[in-house]
């Protein structure tokens, strides 16, 4: 059985080098698909392609406007490749209309100097910790196992406003898949608003930008396999309309697999 | 007399409705223009384009390569305009080649509710800070005052490694010139790379990716004037040959001004 994960990244080539996808109900936000399959989606459309080099370092995805169900195409287009590195654009269409824009580096890993300052946040073991019931927020929150230790989105339309907007909680495909550099783009987007989490009101919100960071290469990914991630959000600043939100995930024996940054509309 | 950053964020128009700029020798780096230079000037040829909507709200920009001293093209496109949002992107090019791709997302503020979590570290008053000697590094750090309170990038040749990459400083255009977006955006890419501060030793070092949240509008950048900047740095991995950092900016008031993060490429 395909998992939903890898129906939704499915993209098949047009004769002019694009690529033709279609948006997945396993993955619908309340309106249009999850950002993070989309961003899973525009990283996908650069891992397929025949002139690509090395594995992604960065990746920056812009939410251009809606993406209605059904059909879409990913045009990615080098725009320079060095030795070593490798700078991409990214252009997502239904018809006429661009839907999402975003840019990738990608480079060729390898050994260096290194060392982790973020540490993985201490907390309890993920089977002590009850799932987070996605039901009703939206399809593709099912998608996702999700165990918070700290900061969950609250779902009482009366719950008060947080002293701050900081999660903490171990997240996990469901079903259970192997890590790969898709799952962990779509990863780093699992996190809520932070809006709705220090300021628990159905205001509209959505990401506008998201940016990725990615620190793990291919045997980083196959050390993780399909084991649960542990992930720590918060947001630095809210006001005129937006707010931004910085991120880490961590891996097994607290490997930093990635840092992502995002910047959220919201209204009132 | 016009201020060398104002000459060097000159762009004239071409017939095309691409911009035509050249490199500034007082914004040089060791190799190229200072970073935070051709930031700026991303951003301002979307701040000059007719269409333009509203003001920045978030800024990506990938250094593709080297850009070499004399002119550049700079093109502008927007690639989708909304009510109150629009999404660019941004190519600079040395005859057909890509130096540098961007994108930035435009948006027309409005109040919303509001709150800062990244408060603004306690710092010695800059004036009892001696100013950082940029003689030397490169052109560019001539152009700011520097005043560490916290982690300066050593700069003797046998200086032990640092038990963190956190820089905390005082800094300002020299001479001072009132904040506007591109100054914002140039003072984003002040920060040394964070290996040269965690591991002082000459490393060939360089941003690859840098993302920028602004968080003011033409009033609060207007609040601020021409008064020192607060910023704050830090690295959260260094391995696989790259490393990300985290950067705040807070302007008069503790104000959170920007908020913004690179992935560095470093070498050894």
């Amino acid at each position: 059985m395909t998992h939903p994960f890898d129906e939704a990244l499915r993209l098949e080539p047009d004769s002019d080098g694009s690529w033709i996808g279609a948006t997945h109900p396993a993955y619908a936000n309340m309106v249009g698909p999850f950002g993070g399959i989309t961003a899973a989606l525009m990283l996908q459309a650069v891992l397929r392609h025949p002139g690509r080099l090395g594995d992604p370092v960065a990746l920056t995805v812009n939410y251009a406007g809606p993406i209605a169900d059904g059909a879409f195409r990913i045009q990615a287009t080098p725009m320079r490749t060095n030795r070593a590195t490798q700078h991409w654009t990214m252009l997502l269409t239904q018809g006429e209309q661009v839907a999402t824009t975003a840019t990738a580096v990608f480079g060729l890993r390898r050994d260096t100097w290194s060392t982790t300052e973020a540490t993985m946040p201490a907390a309890p073991a993920p089977e002590s910790l009850a799932r987070y019931p996605g039901a009703g927020v939206a399809a593709w929150t099912e998608r996702y196992d999700m165990r918070f230790a700290r900061g969950p989105m609250p779902l009482a339309a009366d719950a008060p406003e947080q002293p701050d907007s900081i999660s903490e909680l171990w997240l996990r495909d469901d079903p259970p898949r192997a890590l790969d550099f898709p799952a962990l783009a779509a990863l780093c987007d699992v996190f809520f608003p932070r809006i709705m989490v220090r300021r628990p009101r159905r205001v509209p919100a959505g990401t506008v930008s998201l940016g990725i960071g990615f620190h793990v290469d291919a045997a980083g990914l196959a050390a993780q396999g399909d084991r649960a991630l542990f992930g720590r959000a918060c947001g630095s600043r809210f006001g005129l309309g937006y707010h931004d939100q910085t991120g880490h995930l961590w891996g097994v024996g607290g490997t930093l697999l990635a840092s992502t940054h995002q910047i959220v509309y919201f209204k009132e």
